[in-house]
């Protein structure tokens, strides 16, 4: 059986012997850290579904790989279906869990390269599709989570990878042998690298001749030996391991830096070495269905956020105020932009050689670009509507206070049916929602920068169609 | 056969006999005039594209009501794949006249109908129903083009409308009889109700019971004895009765304001008179039908205001420098947020009890409200790269003048490889497309209003289950 | 006496001679012609003001130059009182005149020449100043009124003025003599060219070495001989020769190009003549003030433009409605940011070594930028709560036609106690001044592009220290 | 002397013992905690400023109360020129701190005080004006640090003070005396409460008849028995405590929640008791003094991230890359507008009756409009420019160990020839800058709520003027 439980799968996370460190100490068991496991916790969400009468038969399809029921998050899309119902999947899970469920970037991943690795083998007559289509089964069967090994450190960002200092500011090829490849570089941002059991890697930038070394896709165990994730900072990140104030008391968003420190990768879990032209091609294609993805998550994020500040006006006896209603107006009209854009993008998708969909690059970077500028905005306008206790709330440990407590049940209150718990609880999960820095900050970043969304649009659009257009109407023959 | 070539469409045209006036005085034969005649050729695009091998197939369908080939501008949608095709091909008409072809508003009555007489008959036992189905033939078999009667004048906005000093401010029936109804009232803004052989009414909002004799739909031809086009102003009219500066050098729009003067509507016409709580649900149909259409037409024309800035940048010499490249990558993305938006609500779309396909109204109007802001916004940026002579250009004639031709000819050029009277033709493009007011005051105000839209994404919205994303995640139990 | 009235200004207008072309046709008595009075008339205005006890204080000032009392449209600012009331008078005149009163980019450019010619006597021991104080004093002592000759035609953008194939796309020398100089080219938007006396001519950008033939500065009269007017087309021009739905009933703008055919300028007029580095600085300060300008002016237009909001709302029924006040509060709040932007840059103004104020150059560009964008904003907002009769309003010939004369009375009614008509002025006017062209594209193109004016604030800006100020607080050592 | 060092000013706060509550436990002594005193630190800049020669001048001047030279944090503003100051001063310390200083509300309390104290004796003859200026002196002699008790605890917001189930909801009277009175009730987001020696409390609205308990003006030491400053949560607390991570290496900001448990003021120290028409007074002048105020400190603020966002280009290598340099600019642009709107507010001041100088509450709040809309964006801006590294970053204590510290060094490298760690140190700041909640939701909700200044602009600005304008050009006779 192909599906793992939710408990399936935090269980078989805990047999793998990661190299992880958080504030300058080793973590020995991640899954018993509290702030990785709320992490876990969040790609839990992507299992539990598959376990819930009413999300089954969204979450799971039979895979044309295995001829088995399998978890969406491990296919890549096979129909104009499964590209629409991923952004109706992210969707929900985005306002089941309030955050991102770090489970969407390996399979941008696997639908990358189960589109590039048949590309380059029609070029080459390589046998790496091959190759991926044996591990794509494996993470099929054994229902595993995939992150996405994409951005390197880049150094100095007006140097190609081989013109840095320092070589290795571009994950590369340091020595290869029968057996596979030795490769060295780190990659940052690697959301949920310890909810996963597979590291899959992918070049962060299109290459010219000169770059082989850094033209590499891969695949490889999260506890491969000299793989260190280091846990930074974010910007509540105590408040998990303090087990207090934590918002949202479930889950959470956490991204190491992975350090790839001379890792040894076998032949046979190598889907890219060296074809230069191919690696703009992989991380395209890995971009536009991580900003398709995102159209989903996100406006379920904002569905969370909506209700939110909908609440907050209901306890602070302002939802009847017209101001107030322009507000929730105007996260739900962004929410819909997102997923508009986003589901437009999946059912305008094309099939590719191999057989994968792809999503329509223009709609799906639109949608991108209004998450870069918007959802910063909806979290303004939630914390307009909720009122300032988004900061300098008292702790639940002043709560437990048995001087300070009273008094703070007491000044709190809002309207008088609400206790006045109900009240500090959607406070504290509006400060998670706008202020955890793991999460919001990748609303910006995370899929590229605005301007490569930018770019992509420019350069997808058919300008010339648009010039022809404006020729006819103003009589200007060509 | 059902399809008209455009020639026999304007021929048909010419044997209605309407009565029209235009700046005081009464016009004879409206097709000869000028300025209304590029309003009835950009409707006769429509007709056009049937007869391009290029279009042909997106632009027909077989109508299940006739068995016939007929134009899509006369089929309510009866499938998701209609819906879709719809966007799709406003958007290639919206490129293809760089204005309103004012034939989409006809089609969201159609379309309204197809639904909301089925649902009164399913109440009534009445037989609005079967009515509508015998007038859809007639102008599927004829391919006749139809005008939305459904903005009433609506005197002081703050009353309802038998509340009005004046009972006429809302269109009513004053007398009914055995053959059918007297009608009395006005509608504004009746877009190409020239260029249209029919005039299709709908009430412009919700009515309660008192408001019986407002709650009316019907159709009658655009001659019909008692019916009086009033031909107002728009910012650019007299430019196409001189014949000279016209920019869109064949296609306008113009919308006149038309009176009921007493007007006898025969039984058979009657789609719906009296029901008063099925008056909103047939204005709410149309508007978000034609929401969805704006989605389409208004990509479109941001399309051809795309070519015309890149064509500008292109002829000033500035195509890069990199400002102007962000701008124009900003008027993409305008068009690719409406299209997009618009695009899922078609595929989003769901079948009513008619058989006829309906929209998702809250992508439809998320995608309107982005209209109503951003079509300002991108003929901004479209004046912003052409630069100043959008306004103040010397006019045509200026350049036939012997003495000052030449000096125009010399001073007006751009870059040297282009012909001065091209830089000159766009320039007068884009302010024809930026500036001409009947086609830019409907981004704002057609299909209703803002705060029209936002209502309606508001309502139509799940807020109850965004509440309990929120309150799941806070903790908080119900 | 200094002071001329509104009558001896228009009168003295009549002793010019100028070469006017319009439409094709030679223009013999302009201050005849209703579309070139309309403009004429606007000017008036600030001649009407020195007329009016209300105002006469604030518009007049004694020259320190003539010692005499002089309209403030004549005299470069000598103290920050001057700099400041400049703003506040330009508030007024924006909000009795509803548009561009066109007398401020002369006063722009006696404002620059203050400096500039200066500044260059200071290094080349030239005597410019003086010979600019003499014509300072003629333009003082006789009231005059100046147009700024500034922008060139540019041909293509990404060439020099000396690298175009035509050397006079930009206004350049092509002769000298003992008595002078004879100058070829043209100068582009000439904003009220035929309501000035005067023509003051700067260079349009900054020089390097091999451009000297157009490092250029000079008076001369407007109807010198070679100087030649051609009235270009903007959106609504037809309505003032027709003497019909004109909007605002008194005021309009209009914008020649100005050809130079090789024309004559006396020795004593020439300000500036090959010094090539002070190009840029006579440009710099010109725009500067005209930036300044424009934050007081637009902002009173935007009061003009919130009154005929509030008044539409009124008339209309909806001046309770919530979204609607807001809108207005959004007019308002975009005024009061170009107007305090302006109004601080004033207050921060500085002496110059001629004894000229010079306005603080950051916040003037700050306030234009803002209008750049902003006032397309308003005037979007303006037709959002005004209704969409903006466009297609029946024309005021329609309202005299017995037969649909009275229907448009009836069925054009808003809330019952406003005459109708005071209705249909209120929506002329507002078609006026958001869709009239000649003013409304000077919004974003006037005082020069917004890429210019943000070029100025990143330069202007001391970055050096907002970098220490973050390296302090982040603990690096310098 | 009345001028104190930033060693006296610490010195003197630790006099104080005030009762503290922090996550559930009390601080005996808060000067010591790493938390609080990051946010006496802050305010000692306003001391520090007064010693260093640069600023000395600016931020001194003599008090006409008591004849001394005093710093400027203590005295209402006696002219145009104190005004101004305030607005500049309040930039730089912007610029010094990257955060709220937490002196400005204390001062916003004495402007108000002066001019509503002052106009409550002239109305009831009392004798309000002279104990507040006792206060005043011994402030200013002093150089105390005020707090401003304003924003009340508020219930529920659609209820009246006297509505709410629990009257204490608003600080109120509960009992009177011959020595004075006795209040109860709680104030909401005291910024710096245990940085200041003394409490100033105003009301928090407009009051009417039967709020008479709620009129309440007074002031009081910040250690009073039964004043309870409960130090809640802010989104990077932990850091400081700590002593790792804190991005900006000194400063930092804290509001407690300030509780008053049965506190006794002395008849000396009330300021106003029951006079409820000069609550909404009070308030009023109040919060137009702290938008002024926020229009120089953001703007600082800004300066700072600007700085930040320059200096990250400059490490990433992307300094030359034109969005980068466009998104440099648009922070400049926002600061420049909140800075100059509210510089224009002060030059445009009045003497109110009681001589001190008020400012113009239009531009105030158009100026504080901005701020609540602008300043995420320009953290927006700043995380754009600067990297995903904003969040995730290791921590310092990473660094120290031995076996990740040199990779760390070895991966976060930009260009070649910049430090790590100051890169590292940059990213840290602008993590501060962006995502600490104490200081951002002051953005948003500081000086009220964007709904509140947007009611002051217009009830501020006269419309009827507005109106007269459109009326007169549309030619209705009024």
């Amino acid at each position: 059986m192909a599906i793992k439980t939710k408990q399936e799968y935090i269980e078989s996370l805990k047999q793998l012997k990661p190299t992880v460190y958080m504030f300058g100490e080793k973590i020995e068991n991640p899954v018993d850290n509290p702030r990785i496991f709320a992490g876990i916790n969040t790609t839990g969400a992507t299992y539990e579904l598959a376990e819930m009468e009413d999300y089954r038969d969204m979450i799971t399809a039979i895979s044309p790989f295995t001829g088995e029921l399998v978890n969406r998050f491990t296919l890549p899309a096979q129909s104009i279906e499964d590209l629409v119902m991923r952004v109706k999947l992210n969707r929900i899970l985005g306002g089941y869990t309030g955050t991102c469920f770090q489970r969407c970037t390996g399979l941008d991943c696997l639908g990358a390269l189960s589109i590039v690795t048949h590309n380059i083998d029609r070029k080459y007559e390589t046998h790496y599709y091959d190759r991926f289509i044996d591990f794509l089964k494996y993470m099929q069967t054994n229902d595993l989570t995939g992150n996405a090994g994409v951005t390197d450190m880049k150094g100095d960002r007006s140097l190609s990878p081989h013109e840095q200092e320092d070589k290795d500011l571009y994950l590369r090829v340091v020595d290869k042998n029968k057996e596979g490849i030795i490769v060295r570089g780190a990659k940052a941002h690697q959301t949920g690298s310890l909810s996963s059991h597979e590291i899959i890697v992918l070049p962060t930038r299109a290459l010219r001749e000169g770059n082989e070394d850094y033209a590499l896709a891969f695949a490889i165990p999260a506890d491969t030996k000299g793989l260190i994730h280091i846990v930074g900072r974010s910007s509540l990140d105590t408040r998990e391991l303090e087990g207090v104030d934590c918002g949202n008391i479930r889950y959470s968003k956490y991204c190491p830096t992975l350090i790839f420190n001379d890792v040894f990768v076998p032949r046979e879990r190598v889907f890219m070495c060296g074809e230069v032209e191919f690696a703009g091609e992989a991380v395209g294609r890995f971009s536009a269905y991580h900003r398709q993805s995102h159209g989903g998550c996100k406006a379920g994020k904002i569905d969370a956020m909506t209700g939110a500040a909908q609440i907050m006006a209901e306890y602070n006896g302002t939802n009847k105020v017209g101001h107030i209603r322009e507000k929730i107006v105007d996260m739900i009209h962004r929410a819909e932009t997102l997923y508009g854009c986003s589901l437009a993008a999946s059912y305008e998708g094309k099939k590719e050689p191999s057989g994968t969909y792809f999503i329509d690059p223009v709609l799906a970077n639109a949608s991108k670009i209004h998450e870069g500028k918007e959802m910063a905005e909806a979290g303004r306008l939630l914390v307009d509507v909720a009122g300032g206790y988004v900061a300098n709330l008292p702790s639940d440990k002043d709560l437990k206070n048995p001087e300070i407590g009273p008094l703070i049940q007491k000044y709190f209150k809002g309207v008088a049916d609400v206790p006045t718990m109900n009240r500090i609880k959607m406070f504290r999960l509006v400060e998670k929602m706008v202020l955890e820095s793991a999460d919001t900050i990748s609303d910006i970043h995370g899929g590229g920068s605005a301007a490569a969304h930018r770019l992509t649009i420019y350069r997808e659009s058919d300008i010339n169609y648009k010039k022809r257009c404006a020729k006819r109407l103003a009589g200007i023959e060509e």
